[in-house]
């Protein structure tokens, strides 16, 4: 009995990438080899995400393509992108013969058109072939892009003896066996049954007797993020994607949507913060810019717009300097109302809880703006008094401003999110600098609206 | 053979809400329990969750318990709160006797000390009550409050036709056979086993020729965002607990962790959009203001930081007008900087992709700040120039003080998470309206410390 590793305590120390990178350049193959035969793929990959092109391409030549094939999946996309350019399309079929259906597709659509053909051909296995081929022909986005062509197939007509038999065979091929699924002749999806069912049931009884009609299943077109809602609404860990005739495709398991949630909660944080591509922190200045610099610029319109209402108030302004004091308190303030109202609202349509009328919603916002801004007003009433100094008239301006303006951002927080999902626009876009920079603009306009109608210059 | 339900396309119309009322009002049971019965727990908990507390109650009492257990875990946790307040201690151990001990434990932890000690004496099953009795002494946050005890075990000693016909006892209670572990005398875990390698085995072979001795486990007081991460990145869909001397003590599921995380990626969402608590659109007003109004406050507070230093500088901004115009320009731009960079460095931090020196980091975010500076600063000079027609001192004030405020924004963004982290705090909180609101005054007293230094005040 060996002692197991626990793997929750893998750490990429830099003596281990030191240590890898000098059996690389002394070319100690067999040690190397050794060395990482202790390590998970997904930790081997992270060691490689370290390592510069020459010394990750020369450990992915080393080890047999049963595990690199696994390494491969794991690393980061562009390392991989780098890594694959440098194997030939040989090699890279080599590793796609490894592969389950759906990581092959994932690897071959990252190349290049000319590419994928070149590799698709050095593929052996002629049914892995034409399984591949039907994936890459799904959009990435829906549940066809999703899926496995692997999985437990029964037909209801056998035997618990004769099914037993057969699924040895079907299941060496399937790394994980969640449901086994139950076609009729004519391929389409009738039920499920568990390994469990056929463990506990006797072995003459016939499938048809046995099996559970009620199956949860997915349209090969449906969109990715329905099926991660579906899968985490009914605690699902595997589900089969049929066509519109019910006939039987493949089958979506739970790792992968669990890599889906994760993707769409980092889209969805970055778009919050005014980040319009998948970046990371290691990523190049360049790419960095180009995701960053799209919302300066709008965020650098409002300010533009801002500066044109001051400018147009300017006179009224030096009649009444202590009302430039509070620019950016009004601008935060609505800044930060706007953000959160549109990031419940964001939350709840992403959860499908946003339901009921929206005038009702709007009211409540409203509601709730009026609490919130008389709680504010009244400090800053206090303050502004005490503090600054300023007249009667001149609080009595902020006060009635800021409780507007917390109003005015939280039902435009609020409404922009819903009305962009009724037209099919993803609401997330709608947080962070675009629902700020509308209600700085806003905000500022209503501050002097209001200055004006108060103290009358 | 039945037509199957498409569980996608469950929609919860009002017509259907508004026919379970009716059959509620005219206390038409059978008629109801037939409607329902068409339904996944799942999809009842969310009709439940639009009914009245009245309602709700009813429908519960209606429906047998293994039934409604599942409900009741799937109930908004506000409207369980309601419901379970509805019913006796006695019905509620009915329930929980139902329940796997994972969500036994759960849904008791909600309820009062003393009334989770009247719901445990009202457990019949004895195991069960000790088992539930185990998970209540575990923290919420660990592995140890969320594994289940219930598991499929098998020693080593055993032969595989002997576990054959002891797992299928186990498995009864199992609602999924994910792995096998196999233990030692001891009660040790020394292994694993699949049900696929049960099946592919001869009969006669002992466990201990067949297991798999590397096998994954969290330790019973990990966190359970570790054990999130652990099970992400292995594609786990179960994993065992052990304690410190490596006895099993009960399991862990993927679709726990699904729930881990979605509640997780909401958290964070909802810390950079300055929302403390854990709230959701339909929370009341009071609810809501107590998650909003904290981090308003604070913007308050940085708002009033900048009155002070608009009000120090106020002799020379009447010298020089056009630089008030720009105020809500560099505050903008110096909040929306700051949310940028802190989100990408936030999100590293939770990849565990953040390493290597901070020096470098910052020093790539001052390059990255300048390019972005630059661009933004070029396209300001024209437009203040041309449209607001400053002078070339003033001008060359807006875009230096833009140019310096975009780095330092990029620098405190970037710096803040990592000092945070450092320090053992979670870094998402320092995202959103804390960095906004620091980068707001600090930028805002850059502008004027620059424009004096230039236009000499």
């Amino acid at each position: 009995m060996s002692e197991e590793k626990d793997n929750i305590q893998f750490e990429l120390t830099n003596e281990l990438i030191q240590q890898v990178e000098q059996l690389i350049e002394t070319k100690k193959d067999k040690e190397l080899k050794k060395l990482l035969d202790d390590f998970h793929h997904a930790d081997i990959a992270e060691i490689l995400d370290e390592l510069n092109l020459e010394e990750a391409v020369y450990i992915i030549k080393l080890l047999d393509s049963e595990t690199t094939s696994d390494i491969l999946m794991e690393l980061d996309e562009d390392n991989r992108e780098k890594v694959l350019r440098n194997l030939s399309s040989k090699e890279i079929a080599e590793e796609i013969e490894e592969l389950d259906t759906d990581d092959a597709a994932d690897i071959i659509s990252e190349l290049s058109e000319e590419r994928q053909q070149e590799v698709i051909s050095h593929i052996e296995d002629e049914e892995h072939k034409a399984e591949i081929r039907e994936l890459l022909a799904y959009d990435e986005d829906t549940a066809g892009g999703l899926m496995a062509k692997e999985l437990v197939k029964v037909y209801e007509t056998w035997t618990v003896a004769g099914c037993m038999r057969r699924i040895r065979g079907q299941a060496k091929e399937v790394t994980r066996v969640h449901s086994i699924y139950v076609v009729n002749k004519k391929n389409k999806l009738v039920g499920r049954l568990s390994l469990k069912d056929l463990i506990v049931a006797k072995s003459d009884q016939k499938i048809a007797e046995i099996y559970i009609p009620s199956v949860d299943y997915v349209n090969v077109h449906d969109d990715v993020e329905d099926v991660a809602r579906v899968m985490a609404k009914y605690d699902l860990e595997a589900i089969p994607v049929v066509d519109a005739n019910m006939i039987l495709l493949g089958r979506i398991t739970i790792d992968d949507i669990v890599d889906v949630m994760k993707e769409e909660a980092e889209k969805d944080y970055q778009l919050a913060a005014g980040i319009t591509a998948d970046v990371e922190a290691d990523d190049t200045i360049w790419e960095l810019t180009k995701a960053r610099l799209p919302w300066l610029l709008i965020g650098m319109f409002g300010g533009i717009g801002a500066a044109s209402i001051i400018n147009g108030f300017s006179d009224a302004m030096l009649k009444f300097p202590a009302l430039l004091m509070f620019i950016p308190l009004i601008q935060a303030t609505a800044g930060n109302v706007g953000v959160q109202s549109s990031a419940i609202i964001v939350q709840g349509l992403a959860n499908d809880s946003i339901d009921g009328s929206i005038l009702k919603r709007l009211l409540k916002e409203f509601l709730l703006g009026l609490v919130n801004g008389l709680a504010i007003a009244f400090i800053v009433l206090i303050i502004s008094h005490f503090v600054f100094q300023t007249t009667y008239l001149e609080s009595l301006t902020i006060c009635v401003a800021l409780i507007s303006v917390i109003i005015m951002a939280a039902l435009v927080g609020t409404f922009i999110p819903i009305f962009l999902d009724k037209r099919g626009i993803d609401a997330a876009v709608a947080t962070g600098p675009f629902i700020t920079t509308s209600n700085d603009v806003f905000g500022i306009l209503m501050y002097f609206l209001i200055a004006k109608a108060i103290l009358g210059f």
